[in-house]
């Protein structure tokens, strides 16, 4: 199948049982994720041939990273060891009406605080089909910043597809930030995860006034903008409360836009990472030439399924998420 | 009260917690069940005199088997030691859209490879009221269909109804070798579990045509081509997801339909074994001889119960769930 | 802020994970809890200077309760040893359809065995805002009835105003034994929690026979009877489940009804305790001197949150339960 | 083989984790046991026919109680149900140099309240071939130490031999009053437990002044002050640590002293119940008509096993503690 | 009882199960701790009032520690909220021939980051009778190491006692710079925890050379440096294991030599923090006036006693450790 | 470094909690291992080019052993997927005098059924420095017994040396099937773990008559029967319990005898695994070209620190396993 790298931050999740506060736990349950590496996680598991690039501390975290990503069937020949520390958060896990808490702990660490392509001397893109970064790549650092257009160029210049993550993250940059940088990223870009919230308060495209479906107006003007982008697609979330969310995928592909069924998620087991596996399921439909609403239906069943399981990646296989795509009825076989 | 005899095979369930994929879990729960024993303690619990009938090795996990049985009050004085092996399944507790998942490591087991009457010098079915057995005994093996039947009508020698729930496995037999196996098995039978499904895959009886109640008509189908049953039940199960079903009991007595209220079940804590909670609450209710309201309510009421315990068996006394049945609210009485 | 005392008992709770039974469960969480010890957490947490009255026995479980209160920085100055035990009891968890199911053991305990007021030479009320005390207080001995009019007056001597909550229970005296003592509490009383269940059965108020809102002929009626009380509030619960409640506060403060927005409280992790989160909410808003809806807004709020945490005590700060009010979403910020 | 009646009082133990303390424990493991019900389940582990006779709570923690025993293959038609409560006693494990400390709660029972032969009407001793009790039932109350002998001059008509482990507990009653308890009651004992400290403390027998084995003159002195004791036997434990004792059994039977191999337990996994799996062992030796050396070293090996396995009872058969005695290894056999 | 405030660094622990390393770990137990945090907790359990001061984040791990602190009545008013994180470290704990191995993540916490005497407003040590602070903290900048000297100044200049332990940690500082810290901090300490590694390696003390106790050698070499030094103390520790030590404690006091009796720890439970109870122990033996010999024989106990118990800090009160002084037998009461 | 190509079965251990029984457990802790793909971890740790070979069912259970294998960066492209099942085996964990206990559950697995040479088609064997196989796999069946010998044929035809670990296992095959299967296997083979046992119970080498070092004397004999073989290695495991083993090293290497430090592994946390940790470790060494006691100190090692961890694998790098060489003291580094 296709051959894909991925670049960005992996850290380590300190998460609390349902129920329990960060302020009382006395124990926390560890995973590793980010948003790359998730992404990267999904298309390995769906049977194409992923590195996942960063840089990691040498030490134990960083060998259950390795751990982590290994086991899952993703390369690891571009991390490079080094730097202070695993960026890491706690998240006090919501329920009901209570929504998660998420503490970062992530300044100062070994991705983080890279400053120059420290990946030049690899060979990073021979071959590859997709080169997928977020921004919170971007907006980890004023370097990173300028470091991820120039990886992007790379990229481009080695025949990627530039697959990009807008992932607007508060906590790490303004929203006018945020809206500079997607100036000189989004130029390079070919697939693009965004939405409406990305169009309005980054873009400073101007609100849909219309009746009928925004997201079609938010498309089109992100289009405008930036021709060179040929796929966007993004989630519609209806929060219920934490536990019961209904989640709808949408595609702009080839001038058309495509919408999943709904998939009612109750109970959430953990939305970590439910996005990426969106994304993933996305560019899994691209790499095998899907129509976009096979696209857009893959990749919704890959995210509902991702948020009945535990843990930041995706843990199903093609042949699972397509079966997950036309049963989906939470009903034993035996 | 009455006095029962079951008899089948009894596996070790490895089950993962919610949240976790099989081939990511670090643990099993282990919970031992299989039908005819989950039927018996049901029964056990409701203050009959039940025996359980099985073949197990002997060995630690033969043994757990019977601490099982024993504290729950069955007697165990007709179970045979020998034999390879217990069998055992792997469960992947399903959760909201995502399905359970099952992968069976029963073959050669202690049970399966019985091949004769290994009862034969006991007095399996002196004084007993009710002999209580499932299509998965049959499906086990050739022996075993054979034995089924031999079984059944020494049961029928000796004064015992026979009751049957057809169960059906599709991983265990066709539905042609099933329909085949069940026209020398349900001449014998007195009370039979079976529903839509069975009547339209398993028997061949025509698809209802009409708007009203299917159910009357294949009851009465099936009734009509073995007039021995004198009574058949089934559960009908609205699945919205792995954690919410909505259950309603059916019950065909007399020459009457009888349909409980429908239970809202949400979140489902653990559905292996809600079938036999099910035919449990049937038989005791005509061991009792309470009418067809009470006893489809009693059954299904006991069901909806067995739903909100992890195990297979039942774990509610007869006034706990004749409690339920008149409450059943949620509410915490203190 | 302001000083506020509470006295009452606090008892250790045993209680089982989801889908366990009391009779099969190998395992018990431990939490401490008591309806006024309770109230005193969340007023701690909401800022005010808070002690809490009880007597324990000189023994580890002693200690472990009031490392449970220090922890939430309630004082333990008022708190007395000796005596034969600490009260227990065990919760068997509900679950959907499933209630929860309680065996209290609470006979003989240091707190429910103190005759005399043990306080006097302490003084509990010097400067204090607000004396709280409960009807299970008063509900524990003839000797405890007593006394808790006894401490209620010496309160109000001192300058104190005094809350009751009703919080009636069934299995420590009899409808009519409870009514006869509310008769001596009330004309005590300023803040009153206490609903329709307490003016019919209790109070022996007539039903109302309206269209409109019962709550507040009832309200109109209890004030009639005991003019001294200038504030009473209550929760309506909808109960769908025991995984499944509904939550609306409501308030009877200067002749005005005020009731709250709803709270759809889905999966309810505990609700022990979410009475006491609301009568501390309604206090925290007096002591503040909010206005009626915005009290009865905080108090529900807060109660609403208790759901969402394992353990008898609210562990959410103003700040937060102020933010719950606002935004309540259920979403995650990052 | 024989047929044993046991009676006594059986209580749930909290017990917390190793490292754990009481007063900082978030949960607690759940164990059912009693000197007396200990020893049943050890005689039913060993083929024999045993009933355990005590009265329960009428609520879950008793039908707890039930299933433990049952699931041993005790068997419990000698159960009387109600009174208040059920004894219950917390535990904090010890580990090394620090002790294992004990709170008990155990006032109020449902058993330490009977004061009549509530028993009367069953057939408690039909063809019971020894019936076994402990001064910790005597030492319950006055009530309770009238009834033990009652009980044992009942037995004794019936046939039984009179089974009894002095089992002195400091907190239950003093010295002195447990001394004037065994001399009524050592009279009516064919089979007794008792050591050195009992010979001392309880007895008043004067130290021994000799150089060599005072056990055998200690022996020598109960049985002179009660020649109707054909047997006694004590365990001597070197405690090096909480985690390490040495123990050696001892057996006085038919005028000759004999003494087990020394077991090195290292570490102790739980140590609650390794005196009546001794007992037990020492019964079943007396059962199966063994000479004193063959006794002595089942009986001390029983109780050494005991030592490594959580829960007060023997969880060991006939088979693998007569394999132990012979080898004891260590080894993994495969 | 004595007044004293410690000051310090408090940190997040998380660390492994025994048998699990860091790198395979799913979950992690989490634990607050801090050489002079666990100094004010032993303290506050022999009954001193004491206070901690310290800077934590604002945030739920900043919560969490004043609840850790606050539910062991130490006070908490000198605690600063503000800065970056919190300190954390991974612990892979040890066992047998296998060390603990520790990840430090500590760098740029809220309390390292101090760089003024942010504490200066605050009354900090009025009628204080010890001020307790450790070269860790010095260690942590060229600021703390500063601030350190200005600390023990004002405290001194207070009318308090100073005591310092020396803890050196290799990866906070090189022994040339701790060696030249100590120079400027020494002369203003009273009491002081420090050994013979420290003598020779820190402060160039010459090896002593003769047969005997080369501690006193040490002990009277550091005085002779350092005249205000009135006491010192250090343990011996023989490292059989990760899990098997020999714990020795000396004391150096009115010029005349100390040793306990030696604590045989098998196994060890968890031993961070060990060293802390020794000095809390010893601090308290000089506020109760003991002499020489009682207060080592105390304060080496305590330090046996927090080897048994999971957590930083000493979880025992003066009774129970008073008592293991005396007993410590590792036998159960009851 | 080297290449290395281990074949084997890899199973799926269930094992019980320390004082937990096989027949009482509710839960076990899963882990997957076998000697063969044991010994590729280990040697992946230590930076060899590792391919693990076996065939694998196509399930979740299979697709948990690939994530096993590949999160220690073992190659699994030999892995053949097909076959009924996984084998299982239960493990109830030994403690002190008692020994574990080993329930297996193998027969009919996907490897052990395999009868032809399945890794035909596969280039096997290109570019192998060591093929490593086990006497477990010849013990599996005829068919396994005749490929084992196929293989290793066809291995050294490659220019592999050819590794062979003998394994008695008595459940698999009499002592006399072994040692006769040997008699061809054996001329095959470069290095060998065998032991006195195997000399003397599988080989019919008569027993050593004289008083020093029996082990040259076996080693010599095996060397003279087949001289091809040039290094025979073994450990020497004193047993003083399950938790309690002193473990030395054997080698014989070009005509000398080497011998490693005793280890003193108390407590064993995990003994699965140890013999493989330790020939990985002589393979190593051989591959590095160390000389024969370097060997023997670095293989005993890293068994000794398997010995330390849960699960079959030994989870140590190079580093570690050196650095503990010359070290291992226990002590924290900090």
């Amino acid at each position: 199948m296709a051959k894909v790298v991925t670049l960005g931050e992996i850290m380590l999740r300190l998460s609390t049982e349902v129920g329990t506060r960060l302020s009382q736990t006395a124990q926390f349950a560890a995973h590793y994720g980010g948003g790359e590496a998730n992404v990267a996680i999904s298309l390995a598991n769906y049977g194409h041939e992923v590195a996942f690039a960063t840089k990691l501390p040498d030490n134990s975290l960083g060998e259950a990273v390795l751990r982590h990503l290994r086991g899952a069937q993703v390369q690891t020949d571009y991390i490079l060891k080094g730097g202070a520390r695993l960026g890491t958060y706690y998240l006090e896990t919501g329920v009901g009406e209570r929504a998660a808490k998420v503490i970062y702990d992530r300044a100062g660490s070994s991705f983080a605080t890279v400053s120059d392509n420290e990946w030049a001397d690899l060979d990073l893109f021979a071959d590859v089909d997709i080169f997928h970064i977020s921004g919170i790549t971007a907006a980890l650092s004023e370097d990173w910043q300028a470091l991820t257009v120039t990886l992007m160029r790379q990229a481009k210049a080695a025949g990627c597809r530039i697959s990009f993550d807008v992932n607007y993250r508060g906590n790490l940059w303004s929203q006018a930030a945020a809206g500079r940088a997607l100036e000189t990223i989004l130029p390079e870009v070919d697939y693009c995860s965004a939405g409406e919230m990305d169009a309005l308060y980054l873009l400073g495209i101007p609100a849909y006034q219309g009746d009928g479906n925004g997201l079609v107006y938010y498309y089109q003007a992100i289009q405008e903008r930036f021709p060179n982008i040929q796929v966007l697609y993004a989630t519609k979330r209806q929060v219920h409360s934490a536990s019961h969310n209904v989640l709808t995928g949408t595609l702009w592909l080839g001038g058309n836009y495509f919408e999943s069924k709904a998939h009612d998620i109750d109970p959430i087991v953990d939305r970590v990472g439910g996005g990426d596996a969106f994304s993933a399921g996305v560019l899994h439909g691209l790499l095998a030439g899907h129509d976009g609403q096979a696209i857009i239906e893959f990749a919704t069943a890959a995210s509902a399924l991702k948020h009945t399981v535990s843990g930041d990646d995706n843990q199903f296989s093609l042949a699972e998420v397509s079966a997950f795509v036309t049963s989906g009825s939470g009903k034993i076989v035996r």
